[in-house]
């Protein structure tokens, strides 16, 4: 092991943070960065991350599936690919996108390392300093983050149980125009948002996209989770409706396994050659190693089946969260009921500040993360996210009811208590 | 087998490139890459890529350390990881960087997909539109594409057979901040450089380290090569000589295998925290499970070994390119003597256009990359850069050979041959 607080140093220090780009200001740590390193004590119930539960992963097979690859098409999977991602996985792809009622061209699919990448990409097509992105209250913290980077000033459009607030969104449009600001896009999340947990209805949605395309504002659908329902499928992916005014994202990383990073675009068909080129400037071509283990998988082995699994495996936490969330938090406290996905969203008296709270929850040994990460404008201060998508149930409900004396206590210090 | 033609439009035309960002303007196709299509048809002698040679990597090995490394450690493989990247292999990438001098700390270490990613990031944290980034005269085409994208003006500055030459170097200074620009950094690649295959004395690099720390400029030192000398180990990195001024990228590209996607910058203390976030802002993270595949590849496998076959093996190559130039190519043509890598660069009479000259070489069944591509500011017409690094020897013979006479027979249509 080396010994970190040695630097060996060669050369004079140097100034370097006086030479950086004027978007380096913007380069800031996520509030919840610092906390994962906490969460992922053993003895803390982590409520906080969003990692995928790979329990139901048969390992064996993986391997199986791994080894075979590199035996019988090794020279192509450890070598350089196409920028735009392999041919044989964006076909699959496509057939991955029909069942949520997408019908596409492999051409129109650009494979990137994780959707990530691809937000980062669109972002670096669109974003020139101090236009508008207009993103769900509240939204995803690594899409905020990277809109950040890029200096976009994030407004926030209301969502209610049904998600994003069609009539809200006309008075953000109209309000962001009156000051003369671009308005570039829309990023939602339409299934099992990420951090509420709500699922936006097809009527919403097929309003949604009307008043896009009329504003000539194109949309980011973003959906990582559209196949993780664990009541009832999903409605149809907006993409499915209107394949020119929006942007699809996708990602393997909660269907099969994050570590691989394979997420993927399909854009309009004019938007793809700048987008493989911005790729290929970031990063040359994503791995044909992670794509072709992807792509073997999804040709030999039962991945519906894998799916359903996962969300079996998923119903059973949110169930168990739901129940403790009734059993152990105040009669004040309102929660979403997710019908998918990985995450619950609480409100909390005002009073309560959540990101405050988290040293009493700390030391309670429950972690989850405060609202205000999942807004730009300091919002969401009585809010938290709670994800059930890793721990057991078992955990999940010690975890719930730690969190619930907590939140109890405070209140009653607070004298916010109804009782 | 999806038909290509058919788009399946669900929606009203819209025009997205109407809202690009400013820097969407600079996102051009490479020069390069429409020639890789023609390049890589079977027929055709492609001294045009520079993909490296995996005939020497036995994929037994590579398919055994996979598979044991999904059933001991799949959960984590799989999984989420570090936006730094993975502690155990910063640890064993510090081991692979003292063969070159270098004596490092892992909490300096950013892992990247492929060095590229470290490219595009260190160009987001220090470009401003306008800055001026110093580089090689000729330099590595996905560096310019990525310095373009930022809206950099790129500066070539002169080499000789001994690589970057520090007068120009001062030279150069002088006249940008004559104009009132600022200068960001210089990049260069020391190690048997992209394009030309030369190898920067250790006089030079101590010489060009000093003008550096004298003008405030850093060095970004791009080594993807340095393990691949034939003859002699090339000098110490010259991060070795300054841990302070010197951003250093690295990658297991070339060494191991480029399917993987493996990169890293190591860097000054006060740059870590801005660049692991924006790599976080980018990708997220990297991929655990093509980590942990280096890592255990490392850990268990004879790697200095197996750099060995690889040197070897391209030396082969090497010898084939330089002898059957010897023969075939007229004698008004120049060309470097690589002391290892991939690359020979030839000079040709200045009336010789190569890009121009290149269908006619894909007649002939032989494929090259024309010298322009690798200047930012329309130079290198009469150039080419060969790669002798993935055809058989007898193939480099054929190509070359076929090449010699494509351009003698231009230059005795243009009337510039001595004889």
């Amino acid at each position: 092991m080396s010994d970190i607080s040695i630097r060996y140093q060669t050369g004079e220090p140097q100034n370097l943070e006086k030479r950086f780009a004027a978007r380096a200001a913007e380069m800031l740590p996520s509030e919840i960065r610092s906390l994962f390193a906490v969460a992922s004590r053993p003895e803390i119930v982590s409520l906080a991350g969003g990692m995928p539960n790979l329990s139901a992963l048969p390992m064996e097979m993986m391997a199986e599936v791994i080894k075979e690859l590199i035996l019988t098409n090794g020279s192509e999977a450890l070598q350089y690919g196409s920028g735009q991602g392999h041919p044989k996985l964006r076909e699959q792809i496509c057939d991955v996108m029909a069942l949520e009622g997408i019908r596409a061209n492999p051409d129109d699919v650009v494979i990137t390392t994780g959707s990530q990448q691809a937000l980062d990409l669109i972002s670096r097509i669109f974003i020139d300093p101090g236009d508008v992105v207009l993103v769900e209250a509240p939204s995803y913290v690594g899409a905020l983050g990277t809109f950040r980077q890029y200096e976009a000033s994030v407004v926030h459009v209301e969502m209610d149980n049904d998600g994003l607030v069609p009539d809200s969104l006309r008075a953000a449009i109209k309000s962001v125009r009156a000051t003369g600001r671009k308005i570039k896009f829309l990023y939602l999340i339409p299934n099992y948002q990420n951090p509420t947990g709500v699922c936006l209805p097809a009527d919403r949605r097929t309003e949604i996209l009307s008043i896009c395309r009329a504003e000539e504002i194109f949309v980011v659908e973003d959906n990582p989770y559209g196949l993780l329902g664990f009541d009832k499928p999903s409605p149809n992916a907006m993409r499915a409706e209107d394949s020119e005014n929006v942007i699809y994202l996708g990602s393997f990383s909660k269907t099969i396994a994050p570590g691989l990073r394979v997420g993927w675009a399909l854009v309009p068909q004019s938007l793809k050659d700048k987008l493989v080129i911005s790729s290929e400037s970031s990063i040359l071509c994503p791995s044909n190693f992670t794509q072709l283990t992807i792509s073997s998988y999804l040709a030999d082995q039962p991945w519906r089946d894998q799916i359903a699994s996962f969300c079996e495996l998923y119903k059973v936490r949110r169930d168990a969260m739901l129940e403790s969330l009734e059993q152990h938090f105040p009669a004040e406290a309102k929660w979403t009921k997710p019908g998918g996905g990985f995450y619950v969203w609480v409100n909390l008296p005002a009073e309560i500040d959540t990101k405050a709270l988290m040293p009493k929850a700390i030391v309670a040994k429950v972690a989850y993360v405060p609202g205000s990460a999942f807004y730009a404008d300091g919002l969401g201060s009585w809010s938290m996210r709670l994800s059930y998508c890793h721990p057991t149930p078992e955990r999940i409900r010690e975890g719930v009811k730690a969190l619930g004396g907590v939140i109890k206590q405070e209140m009653s210090r607070r004298g916010t208590a109804l009782t």
